[in-house]
This record gives structure tokens, C-alpha cells and sequence, in this order.
């Protein structure tokens, strides 16, 4: 399987940046959900994060729902999702056939496609594709809500400003962070991100950042001893989103430096509950979910979209040449994907609990 | 799916610690491979590691192949692969049938199998059943090395000491890791780290660390935009590990830090191929390789069996109590692990390499 | 996976008779092969196959693709076909929300779904969704063309009256089936079938009939021994076309009746390739395809839309009742469900090509 | 995925012929179920079927559980069966490595795997690979009835000989079958089916048959109504056990010649339940379980293993030749295949059952 992920519920992505329509097929998902399209439509609008620190390249966004909900709900049988691209310029991309943008997928797409594929935009392999992802996450997000099983994604850290980390209540800081365009858990760093972003796009550079997620709600026994564990599962799914170049969980590379006393988290009975004292397990443990928050960390590598002119290959002729991109391009995008992490973890976690407890189990 | 991992090449593992047999199937694999039983066991005495900073538990890892190899070499059909216990003390584990070790899978077991699970030695939770996967992984390494492609993996940190990283031409630096018991890229941080799991042993307490992975020869082309990109399918296999709790790929975490222009790697053209200046994405761009070698890293925990008294719960009163763990165990697995990284990577390989180039690619 | 078929090309599919769009998602078909609209049209047009003996529904099914063309060819990434519903009169299934018709997936699909399923047509359980598989199909079809693998099924017997069966020789078959609206090998039993089909719908009731199918130029080597076979891939993609319920390959159920000597195909040298003097067991041996013709043949029971009154229950009180359905039904879907055969074939042999000989195999 | 079927439980075979050992590996099952290794091995025993009828062959087919299974029940963990390969004779195939048996796999399986296939008694094609199958299939057989659904498969013709079919109240009939050597439900017949069998046997010569299989018990709402139809899944493993060429549900082919108002099975509200009159459709509508029984019927062609002389062609000089095929060989395999059937079946339900209904229905 390719463009498809998931075994019970299952998600399927489809277009390019500059084709028709971009979109994706939620299939799998329990019948009698409620669908809600001012959701679907608010989570889009902060992916899209229009605004001086984002493209200049603007997409209504308008998600249209052409199969799968009947009288407002899941009908358990595919929802499709699309999405037309309107504001595209492919007038911009006419060198790029041939001249390799670095750390972009053109010359990896020429290789496996054999100059077939569609590279005006950066085509199928476009961050734009992650829309469709985004609209069928929402309706995983608001399915999950219903279990009590809340997602939460912060910018750990951009160009080099840090916020602080989840507290050891995240349900909390998930409130807060709901409907932030630019989601940090402390206020004061936001405006520092926001102007070193700025600045490097002033000088036709782009950065890079941290993003962290929680998860609250989870139940106690979901995920794989092999191969299937739930770090492999969700890892798959996120190292899919462009730009991640690395995921850890709980303490993650951290606990390699970590004695087992350090690093081993004391199992405590809390309200006829067993809890953990700490968690830097990231509420995972032999694969398995131990009913403690989980926690991930993702590496997003600055966008590879930059003015400067760079050192590159003509496809062509294979010989050396320069290239300068223009057309329009995020000097960052860690601020638009983090919606994009917790639609991708909510999509993941969507089958591991159909998986778990039967296709019926997020039924209302 | 869940004790089986990959498409065209799978392997699927079983067993428990202290059960009768542990072992893989290891199915698709292309015929005609020649299948290498003294590396098989050199493979199983890398991963076995026996001496003062590894288990007392001394297990002979006798390989017995009982399918899919004729006249010493592969036919295409299920290779299947098992090793008996034989050095089992079960009476050490006699409290812990319900007592949850710390940072271990006993309580996430308990919940997802009702009780009914192995629980001896952590039974199919085990790093021991990693010498399947061992066992596999040495066959898939071996036809992979026909082809040229070669991987190799060395502690990187351990217990806070730090070895060098991958030069620019790993190929050479492989070449030296192959038969090291320890395997370190420079020899003079070899004894500190050792010197420092010694001292943890003897404090009743284990080290974690961090292992990286390169893989040379890789041709350009293999993986997917999405879902299935390199990083995700490498990462699923590679979080499927006892004790991984973080995957990166080039500069991974780092790249958050670095502006594009500086993350970037330049194109150029060398020998008629083209290539990358720098290799800051570690091989791969839009989840598909680009000729250049694939650098991963990974974080291995603590052992979480140590040897001072922990803080725990009964499973079966729910009552806080405290625990002291007997037996025998590892100080450090990190040592054992790296041989574990290569085959899961060289399983995860040959599953990539079929599905790109068919399933003869890799027949001699 | 639910409505996704296929391992490394896969075709998803989605949509309800009375929603708002209906199509595919093609994925992982080779990059570089032509994309030809007219017979994508064509294909369209024999499935929908107005006139007397087929539903008076009349939809234009105008295909869109709108995201894996690019240039007239496919990029090697998903193909969306999207076709807008729009002849729907969903007044006429008022009771049919509560009344379950025989035959039908209205209680099943009650069941399954608990209420929530979209019941308007039969909405996804329709016949109407096999057009999104035939547009997806053509493109299948169009590819394996290019390597002279052939596809082709003939109404072997409807209403009782019988076709004669391939020749020796099915290409030559193959090409006389193309485009005709009613597909028989022997012109003489066409209008005495038709005749059958319009007496069954005078009586309010409806007919079945067997497809036959061949596969010529498919090479030797494809497939499994276990668990997917042929023989299993095939008919795991054919009993998913609604109304099939039953599949043979070669002489199939007559096989049972004969000796080892009788159904045993001799070898026999020819033209420098190994060949078969007979072909009972339909170019398919130990679940490998064998050089010789394909021969696949497919029960396909009668409509169950009858106007005759039925026995049934009314699901929400459980007690007995009758039905007489209204609307507009098909009296035989025999003649429109051959190009449906053709293309769910198609869409599996390419799978199966991709998984054997790679994903470029199709690529000119 | 090749010798592993299943999502949620699966089944991994492997082994050949002549090998060391054959066995299974069958993995997410649920856990808490008593397996019973008297009923593992009445199972391998009627699947052994030692007599006149059978071949010569006598393997004590001795299962050894070697995983997952702790104090007597399964542990949700993968469940590993080994059986040694005793009685082989391998000199018997010398001639068989270049000279290929018609109707057996040895020419496509020298096509597929370039001559490194295990050749000798057909390898990894042979029939008795389905010993692992059948081993498997007891604990899965367990399981079901644990929850009274039932599975019984009997000989409904050999030789041109018909036994009579189920009838309408199929549970006591499988009650008659379960400890049968020779499945029938007209006890009448079987004497003649089996001087039928001597008599092809002494005449160098083999026969098939027809089984037919019903399941009871089974709730409605099991299967998807695309691509994954009870159907669809169901006849993709019934397709890969040897020698089966047809498959069908319900009436099957006969429903081609049947219209509508005979083919629909119209409901019925019975006590409180809500069935169907007749069962035409074999319990199956819209590929998805109505609770009336399963009926599946299978076509075995006969053993291609016949003593008389046979045109074939030999593969190292592709030139015609004759084969006399001496070794011990089944003159029918009918009565030994139909505790494979059940097997099976019960492996994909309890697949089925466990996405549809979670990974612990099955859990006593």
C-alpha cells in the first residue's frame, strides 16, 4: 500500500499541488459520528495559517463531503473528502522542471518516477497534500473527543526559542492550545518565534522547529508487542509528514543518557487506578498504551523553499549549475503542522482502538 | 498484522523467554541467495554478547533452518528458523507473576492479554526474541551485501560517553564495525563506556544509549511520498524493538535548529551520478532515497530490570508495594542491540528493494 | 482494509447510488502510461448500458480524473476519478428505510452499520459503485494492453440460454467482445437472451446468468503457493462485485467430476516455450500462472430489485410484513457487469505484475 | 504478503514436502482460550486419513506447540506448531527435478524460483503442507464453538457419486460429521464412493470432488460490503488449499439460472430474531453475514498424481518427453481435504470476527 494508511480505519491521500483537486478517503471509520464541518473548516483554517510568516499562496479551503455522511453523521463507509486547488501559479515552476530543488523531493520523484511525475509545485509531494489529511484527521479528532481522548500538538521549540514542555496535567494545556494559530503553551516566546521567522525570511532563508504532542484518554492496553507497537504505528505515520526528520517518545533521546533508575517509571495506584509516578515512558511500554498521557516529540526541518541561490543539477544534462527559486513559499510551516500531527496521530489511534475493540467501539 | 512485518519480504517472529522455542519465518525473500550458516552464528554471538556487562543467562543461540533453504540456498519459499532454551530459571520470577516491573511491559500485558500472558522473563516482551529477528536480519544482510549494499550500526553514546560519528564515507567505517563485540567507530572510547556499565552493574543500576546506522549502497529511488516513505517503513521496524524510544534520520532533532539554507544539501554532479554535497537528510528526501547513504539513530533506554528496590502495585490487590528484582539481566543492552538494528534494517531493505525492483532483484 | 484492493497497485472506492459523487482512487499503477479518456468513456458507457433491458436511470458518468495524470500519462501517483451522481429520485426508497428487501444488503447492512448507513439506492452497497472500479479499470486495462495481455468476458449463459464457451484460441474472442453492448461469442443466441431478459421484466421479476472471462499473454510465474494464489487474489477481488456468488477457474466444478488423467494438462514443447495441450486447469497451477489463457467463470445471481410483492420485515418492529418495490431496476445486470469482470481482472494483474517483475514493469 | 493470511489473526505456514519440519505460526488469536491437544490431534489424524484410499506415505504428524500457549491456554501471542517430516523418500523424485508432473506446480514453481525451488514431493506445494494449516485450524475450531459457532465440511460428490446436502437445520448435521473418516452425511453412499476410489486407484488413476461446508452460529453483521465480502475473504483462502478450482455460496452457479423471485430469500421475523425463509444466498447478502449458516461449496480436482504414462516436456532441454510417476501418491484426497476446508474456514472467521469485534471476543 502506498497513499493508503491504517488496516480497520484506513486513510487514503490523493492530489498534487497544482492539479484540480486535492482530497483523501476516511474508510473504516465507526457509523453515527457526528460531522462537523465548522470543525473541519477551523482546523483547515489553521492549517492554512495564512499570514505574514506563511505563503502568499491563498486556498479557500473549502472541503467538500461527497460520500460517507448521511443526516449529518458517519455512515461507516468511506468518506470522501475534496478540496480544489485554486490559486495556483505554474507559471513560477517552468526551470524547475529540470533543475533540482535541494532538500526537496524533485530529484528523489525523477529517479522513482522517470520524469512522469508532476512537478509543478512540488507536485504529489507537496505539503499542500497534507489538507486532505487535516480534513479526515478532524473528523478522527471529534470522534476520539467523544471517548474523552484528547490530542494536543505545541511548538516545542522554533529557531532556536523555546516553549516550556507539557505539564504533568496536558488535558489542560490541550484546552488552551485548541484554537491557537500559532500554538504555544507559553505566551511570552510566541512573539520572539514569530519575529526570528520573520527575520529569516527577510533574508530569503526559512527555519526549522520542534513540535510536541500529547495525547489524554487513552485507554490502558491498545497497541502491539511486535511489530505493531504503538510507537511504530504512530512513528509511521508521522515520519509520512514532509519535513519530519525525527520522532521520539516520552523522554525519548533523552533516555539515553539516563541511568534505569532515572529512566523507569513507578507504577502507583491512583483512584482504583494503576498510574505511573513519572512518565517519561511517554505512556508507552512494551508497545502498549499504560492509560498514561502519551507524549511525542517531532523534528520538522526548516522548509526547503528558500530564496538564496543554491548549487544544484540540471536533470537534464547532469551537469552543475546554480538555482534560485522564486514563486511563494513559507519561511516556516512547524506553526501549520502541528495541526497536521494531531490529525495524522488521531487517524493512527482511530484503528489501533477499532483494532483493539471492534469497528463499533467510537459508535455513539 | 501484528508479529509480522513487511509486504513483499516479511518476517514473522515468536516465542517467549523461558518458552520451548524462539524463532522467525522469513518469507519472500528472492531464491538463489546463498545462505551463510557460520554468519548466521556470528550474527547470534554479536546479538549474545556474552561477558561481565551482559546476562548471566547463557543461551548456545543454536540456529536450526527447518524450511525454505535447498542445496544451501534460498528457494522462495518461508525460511523458517529455530533456537530452543535451553538456560531457563523460571523459579526467579515467581513474584512477578504479579508484581509490575518497572519499565517493563508486565502491567500493559496484563491489561491487553487479561492475564493469560507468559509472564516469565517477560515472555514474548522479551529481548530474547530479537534472535529471530536476528536470524533473518543475517540473511537478508548477506543478500544485500551481493548487491552492494551494506549496513552497519555502532554505539554512538553510551552511559554519557560519546564515539564519533559516521565519516563521510561510512562504507569504510562499516567495513571496521563487522565483527567488533563492542563496536565502537574510535577504539579510545571503547573502555570508558564499558568502565561505566560496569560501575552502573555494580550499583545495581543499567545505561542506556544511542546507536547510528548507516547504509551505503542504497540505490536511489526506493520508498514512497506517502505513506510508506523510508522513514516511516524504517522507523516502524526499528520502534518495533525492546528499549527504542527515539528514531532520527541525517541530523534529525538538529535540523530543527538550522535555517534551510544551512539544512539544505546542495546538488552536484560526481562521476556521471548525481550526489549531495552534504548529507544533513541522511539519504533520504520525500521518503525516497537518493543514493546516498542512509544514516539513522536511535535511542535506546535503561534496562529497566535493575536491582534496587522500585516502587510498584500489585496487579491482583491494586495495593502499592515495592519490588526487588532477582535473576539475571543486562547492565546495558546497547552493545547486544546494535546487530538488532542492522537486521531489522536489513529486513526492511529487502521489503523496499521487491517491492521497487520485484522480487527477483536480489536472486543471485 | 475495507474498500481498498490491492498491495502495491491498489484501487479504493467510494460512494453512495443516491450521494453526491461517486469514484477511485488508483494508486501505485507505473508511471509513463497513457491515459486514454475516450476509452475510459467507452468502458463507462458499456457498464452503463441503457435500453430496454436495463435500469431507466440514466446517468451521464462523466468522468473527471483530477489528481495522477499529468501530460496525458500517469505520474505514479494516485489517479482520482470522481462521477457526479445525477439522476437520483430518492422519494422513490421512502419505505425502503425500514422495510428490508430480499436479496438486498438493507438488513445486513442495518446490522452492521446499526441505522446509520446511508439505505437511499442501496447507497454504497449499490451496483452503481462498480463505475468508479470500471474507470479505474480502463486505465488497467489500457496498461496491460501495451503488453499484450488481453481481457475479455463473454455472457456464458443467461436466463437459461447458453454461449458457447472461448475457443481454443480467446484473443481472437477477446477482440470480437470489445465493444459490443451485449457481449456474446456466438451472435445467434444474443436476441433469444434479450428476449428472455424483457419477458422476465414483463413478469416484474429478473434473470442471472454466468460471465466468462479469459486472460490471454499473462507470463508464467505469477502468483503464490500460499495464500495468494491466482486463484485466490482473483476471486477475492470478484466476489466483491455485488450479485457474484460463485467463481471457477478452468473447468472449475466439472473438474470434480473427472479422473487425474482426464483433467491433467499434458506439457508440450512449442515455438521454443513450454505450453499445455489442454488447459483444464485455466492457466492457473499451484496458484501460478502457467502461459496458457486464463479462464475464469462467475455466477451472477438475478437482480434482487423485483416489482413482485415479497415477503420481508419492517426493522423497526420486527414484525412480518410485505413489499412491493417501486423505482427503476435492472430486470439482468449480466450485460453490464462483463466490462465490471474486466476491470476488477485487470486491477488485479496489475497488482500482481507490480509485486512480481516491480513497480515500473508498466512503464513504456 | 505471501504465506500469511489474516489482518487481525493470522496464519503463517511454511515447510516442504521433504524438508526437516512444516508447521504454522498463528498469531492474534484471542487470548484465554483452552487449546486442546487431543483435538489437535484427532484433527491431524482425519486429515492424515491413513487407509486403502490414502497414500502410503505414514507421518505420525505429531504437533508440537512450542509458543504461546502458557498453563494450557493461549496467551494472545503468536502460537507456533511444529511437525517433523518422518516418512520421506526422496530418491523416489530423482527424474522429478527436470521432468515436469502435469497438473502439479513443478513447471510454474520452475519458473517462479529459477530452479532453486525444493522439488522433491512437490516442496512447499505439496498437500501436506496443510498439516500446519489443519493444526492451526483446531485451536481456531476451539475457539468458535467455545461461542457455538459451528463448522462442518462433508464429500458432497466423489467420482460422479453425490452424497445428499445439508439440510435446512445444517447444526445437526455438523454434530454427525465431526469424528468421520470419510465425511458423508447419506451414510449410504459411502461405500460406493470409495470402490470408486480403489477402482480409479487400481486403475493408475485419481478422482476429485465437490465438498460442501456450513458454519452456524455465526452473528450477522460479519464482512464489508467491498473488498473485504465474507465471500471475498472466505474463497481467498479456500483458494489456496491444493487443488480446489471453484468455489461457491449459497446456490452458487445454479442461481445464474434462477430469476429473481426464486433467488430472493425472502425475512421473516422469528422468534424475536429476524431470518430468512429459504438461503439461497448462503447466508451471505451483500458480502455480509445475515446469521443464517454459511454455505460454501468447493471444487477438488483430482490428485494429479497418477501411475500412468503422461506427454510432458523436460525443463532442461525443453524437449517433449513421457513421465511415469512412481512414488506413494493419494488416488483421491477428497475425504483428507475436508478437515482442511473447516480448517480454514475457522482461521478467517476468527479473523473476521476479531476486526469486527475486537481482539478479545473470543477470550473465554
Amino acid at each position: 500500500m502506498k497513499n493508503t494508511f491504517g488496516s480497520s480505519v484506513s486513510v487514503t491521500i490523493f492530489g498534487e499541488s497544482h492539479g484540480t483537486m486535492i482530497g483523501a478517503v476516511l474508510d473504516g471509520i465507526a457509523p453515527g459520528i457526528a460531522v462537523d464541518e465548522e470543525f473541519i473548516a477551523a482546523q483547515m483554517s489553521l492549517r492554512r495559517a495564512a499570514g505574514s510568516i506563511s505563503t502568499a499562496r491563498h486556498e479557500a479551503d473549502n472541503v467538500r463531503i461527497v460520500s460517507g455522511v448521511f443526516n449529518g453523521k458517519t455512515t461507516g463507509t468511506p468518506i470522501t473528502f475534496i478540496i480544489e486547488n485554486q490559486d495556483t501559479r505554474s507559471r513560477d515552476y517552468g526551470e524547475l522542471a529540470y533543475k533540482a530543488r535541494p532538500g526537496h523531493a524533485d530529484f528523489t520523484a525523477s529517479v522513482k518516477y522517470h520524469g512522469y511525475q508532476d512537478f509543478r509545485g512540488g507536485g504529489h509531494f507537496s505539503g499542500r497534500i497534507t489538507a486532505g489529511l487535516v480534513a479526515a484527521g478532524a473528523v478522527a479528532i471529534s470522534a476520539l473527543k467523544e471517548k474523552n481522548i484528547r490530542i494536543g500538538t505545541h511548538i516545542l521549540s522554533c529557531a532556536g526559542v523555546r516553549d516550556r514542555g507539557f505539564s504533568g496535567n496536558p488535558a489542560a494545556d490541550i484546552d488552551k492550545l485548541a484554537d491557537s494559530a500559532f500554538a504555544v503553551l507559553d505566551d511570552s516566546v510566541r512573539d520572539e518565534m514569530i519575529s526570528r521567522i520573520e527575520k529569516a525570511k527577510s533574508n530569503g532563508d526559512s527555519v526549522g522547529g520542534r513540535l510536541e504532542t500529547a495525547v489524554t484518554g487513552l485507554p490502558a492496553g491498545v497497541g502491539e508487542p511486535w511489530f505493531d507497537t504503538l510507537e511504530s504505528v504512530l512513528s509511521h505515520i508521522i515520519f509520512s509528514i514532509p519535513a519530519v526528520k525525527g520522532v521520539e517518545f516520552g523522554d525519548g533521546f533523552a533516555l539515553a543518557d539516563m541511568t534505569g533508575s532515572q529512566a523507569n517509571d513507578p507504577f502507583c495506584s491512583q483512584d482504583g487506578n494503576i498510574a505511573t509516578e513519572t512518565n517519561h515512558c511517554g505512556g508507552i511500554l512494551g508497545g502498549i498504551s499504560n492509560g498514561m498521557p502519551i507524549i511525542i516529540r517531532t523534528a520538522i526541518k526548516p522548509t526547503p523553499s528558500i530564496y538564496k541561490e543554491q548549487n544544484t543539477v540540471n536533470l537534464n544534462t547532469s551537469e552543475n549549475t546554480t538555482l534560485v527559486i522564486n514563486g511563494r513559499h513559507d519561511p516556516a510551516i512547524i506553526h501549520r503542522a502541528r495541526v497536521v500531527l494531531d490529525s495524522a496521530v488521531a487517524l493512527c489511534l482511530c484503528d489501533q482502538l477499532a483494532l483493539r475493540f471492534g469497528t463499533d467501539w467510537l459508535t455513539k
